[in-house]
C-alpha cells in the first residue's frame, strides 16, 4: 500500500488528483550531490555495481523534489556487460564494450543470461535497499534495455554513431539478427523479473535506437521481442501483472502497434503530440511524456512554465498521463529548472483530473491494486 | 524534351518503363574520381564555389551509372553563408559558421536574400553548364535546405548535435523563430526559383533535422514555411511548375500534411514504409525512396538486391515511385554497390509498371511536360 500511489494509478487509468510526474535520468549528473559522490567514490561503473552507492543516488533527487516515483540508479548495458562483453566507459565519450560481437561465431554462440542473480546480483541487492528506504512513499521502477537497442552497442561496441553494424547485419543475415534478439528478450524478460521481485513496483524497456528500425524491421526487431517480455513477465506476475512502461525513442508513429505489445504505457519523446497519441491508442494504454528537455536549459520560468502546460492540455482531460521528459535530464540542466517542472505540473494539472471518478476509465481491464 | 523522362513522369505520376533511380550525394566522397579532384583542385568550399568543378562533380557519377537524374553538387548551407555567417569545414568534423546567430538582436536583424544572383552567382552558373553539358539526357535537380533545418544550424553554429540551440530558442521565443523561418523561407525560395530559371527542371527541399521537432511545433517550424515555399514556386513557375520533392527526414509520420505543403513528392528515410505511406497519401504525391544507405556497406551482392526487391515491392505496382536511399551515400560505400542498386533497380522494377496506361493516375492534377 503506497502512500503515493499516483503512478501506480495512471498507469491503470483510473483517477488521481494530480498527473504523477518523474523524469528519466533524474539520478544522474545535474545533481551536485552526485558529482560529489562521484569525485569521491569512483567512476560510473563503480557506483552502478555498488548497492550502496545505488540506493543513495536513486534517492537524491526524491529527497529534493516531490516526484512521484524513483527510477533505480543502473544503465541499460548492464545486461551485455553480465553476458560477458565488458562494460566500459570513456569520459565524454560515452559507453563501449571491450568485447564486442564482432563475428558470426560470438553470436551464433550467444545464450541467454542462466545466473543472472549472480551476475546481476548488485541491481537486485540495489532494488532491495532502495525499496526498503523508500518505506512504501512511492513507487520504484525497475528498468532494462530492449533487444534491439542492446543489440545496437553489443555489435557497433559503443555508441555516438549511427549502428551502422547492426544495421548491416539486419538487411544481410536477419535470421542471425532474430537469434540475438531472442536471446536477449529471454535474458531481459529474466532480468526485469528479478527487479520485480527484488521490490521494482513497475517496469520499463528503454529501446532507445527503435528510431533507427527500417520500416519491414519494426515488428521483428522492436515490438516481437517486446511482445515476448511482455507477456513473459505478465504470465510470470499473474495474477497481479507488474505494470510495464514501453519507451522506444523515435517510434512514435508506431504507438498502436506498440500497445499491442501488452504493455501498460507507452513512452512518448518530444517529437510525438500525446494529443495525437492518445486519439490513436484510444487510452487503452497509458502515455508517458513528453517534454522536451532542451526546455530545462532555458533561463526562463514563464517559458518553461508554459511549455509545461502546453504538454498537459496535450494530454488534456482524463487519467491515463504520466508526467517525463521526452527524452534523459541533460547533464547541464539546472536544479531549480527541475523543481520548477516538477511544481508546475502538480499546481496545474489538478484541473485536468476534476470529477474523473464520473468518468470512468474506458476499457481499462488492468488488475485494482 | 529529355530523352529519359522517367523521374518527370513518375514525380507526376504517369506510367514508366522503369522506376526511376537516383541517390542522394551521389556525387560525392565514395567517388575516387571525386577524392581526385580533392587533392588536387581544393576542399569542399572550393569546389563547391567553382562552376566547372561543380559541373566536373556532378556529372561523374553519371558518366558511371545510368542515373535517371543529376542533383547539382553544392550544400545546403550556401544561404546562410551568402547571408554573411561565413561557412567553413573542418575536417572529419563537418560545417561551422564563423558568425552563428548568437543574440537576439542577430535574429532580428536578419533580412531575406536580396542579392542572391550575385552571392549565389556560383550555383546558377555550375547549374547552367551543367543541363547544357547533360544535353537533355536527364533532368537536373536544383535544391536548397528547408528553413528549420538552416535556422538549426544557423543558430548552432555547426552540426553534429542534437541543436539544442534552436530547440530552446523555439520553447523561449517562438514569434523570434517564426521571424528567422520566414525570412529562410523567402530567401530559400528565391533561391530555388533562380536554380530553376538557370535550368534545374526539379527542385528538391531537404528538411534533415525535422525529425527534432517537438510536435506542437511541427506545422509552424516545417510543414508552414515549406508551404510558403511551395506556393511562391509554383505561382512564379506558373503555367508549368516546377516539381519540387520535400524530403522531411525522420518525419515520415507526418506523410498527410506533408502532402498539403502542395510539392509533388515527399522523399522518405528508411523508416517509414513506401507502402504505408502510399495509402496515406492515397497517391496524390509521388513517394521518393529508401533504401537504407547501411545496405550500400555491405559485401553480399545477394542482400543489396534482395533489399533493393523489398523496397520495390514495398511500393508496389501504380506510378509515382523514385528508387533513391532514405539518407546520403555513405563516404565508404564501395562503388560498385551503387552500380549493383542501379541496375538491379532498372532490372527489377518493369514488372510493377505493366499494363500502366490502362489503370490511369489516381487524382493526379499535374501539368503534362
Amino acid at each position: 500500500m503506497l502512500v503515493n500511489d499516483r503512478l501506480l494509478r495512471a498507469l491503470h487509468r483510473k483517477p488521481v488528483d494530480k498527473t504523477p510526474v518523474w523524469m528519466m535520468r533524474q539520478a544522474g549528473r545535474y545533481l551536485p550531490e552526485y558529482q560529489a559522490l562521484r569525485q569521491s567514490a569512483g567512476d560510473f561503473i563503480t557506483l552502478c555495481q555498488n548497492p550502496e552507492f545505488v540506493t543513495e543516488i536513486t534517492l537524491q533527487p526524491v529527497r529534493r523534489f516531490e516526484l512521484d516515483a524513483a527510477i533505480i540508479f543502473s544503465d541499460i548495458l548492464v545486461i551485455p556487460d553480465a553476458m560477458g562483453l565488458g562494460l566500459d566507459f570513456i569520459a565524454g565519450e560515452g559507453p563501449y564494450f571491450q568485447r564486442p560481437l564482432h563475428r558470426e561465431h560470438d553470436i551464433q554462440g550467444l545464450r541467454a543470461l542462466v545466473d543472472l542473480e549472480d551476475r546481476l546480483h548488485y541491481v537486485m541487492e540495489g532494488i532491495h535497499l532502495t525499496t526498503t528506504a523508500l518505506e512504501e512513499r512511492i513507487p520504484l521502477i525497475g528498468f532494462a534495455g530492449a533487444p534491439w537497442t542492446l543489440a545496437c552497442y553489443m555489435l557497433e561496441g559503443r555508441g555516438g554513431g549511427n549502428f551502422l553494424k547492426a544495421r548491416m547485419l539486419l538487411a544481410e543475415k536477419p535470421a542471425l539478427m532474430q537469434h540475438l534478439l531472442a536471446v536477449l528478450a529471454e535474458s531481459v524478460a529474466a532480468f526485469l523479473y528479478q527487479q520485480w521481485r527484488s521490490g521494482a513496483s513497475v517496469l520499463m524497456l528503454f529501446d532507445s535506437w527503435a528510431g533507427l528500425l527500417p520500416g519491414w524491421a519494426m515488428d521483428m526487431c522492436c515490438i516481437d521481442p517486446i511482445k515476448v517480455i511482455v507477456s513473459e513477465l505478465r504470465r510470470r506476475t499473474f495474477p497481479e501483472p507488474v505494470p510495464i512502461i514501453v519507451f522506444c525513442k523515435g517510434a512514435g508513429q508506431h504507438c498502436t502497434e506498440l500497445m499491442r505489445t501488452g504493455c501498460d504505457a507507452l513512452g512518448l519523446d518530444w517529437t510525438t503530440s500525446l494529443g495525437w497519441a492518445k486519439e490513436q491508442t484510444q487510452q487503452r494504454v497509458a502515455l508517458q511524456g513528453n517534454l522536451d528537455p532542451a526546455v530545462l536549459l532555458l533561463d526562463d520560468i514563464p517559458a518553461i512554465h508554459a511549455q509545461v502546460d502546453r504538454v498537459l492540455a496535450d494530454y488534456g482531460a482524463g487519467p491515463g498521463h504520466i508526467f517525463n521528459l521526452g527524452h534523459g535530464i541533460m547533464p547541464t540542466t539546472p536544479v531549480s529548472n527541475v523543481q520548477c517542472v516538477v511544481d508546475r505540473v502538480h499546481e496545474q494539472s489538478s484541473a485536468f483530473h476534476t470529477g474523473q471518478e464520473k468518468h470512468g476509465c474506458g476499457t481499462n481491464t488492468a488488475i485494482d491494486f
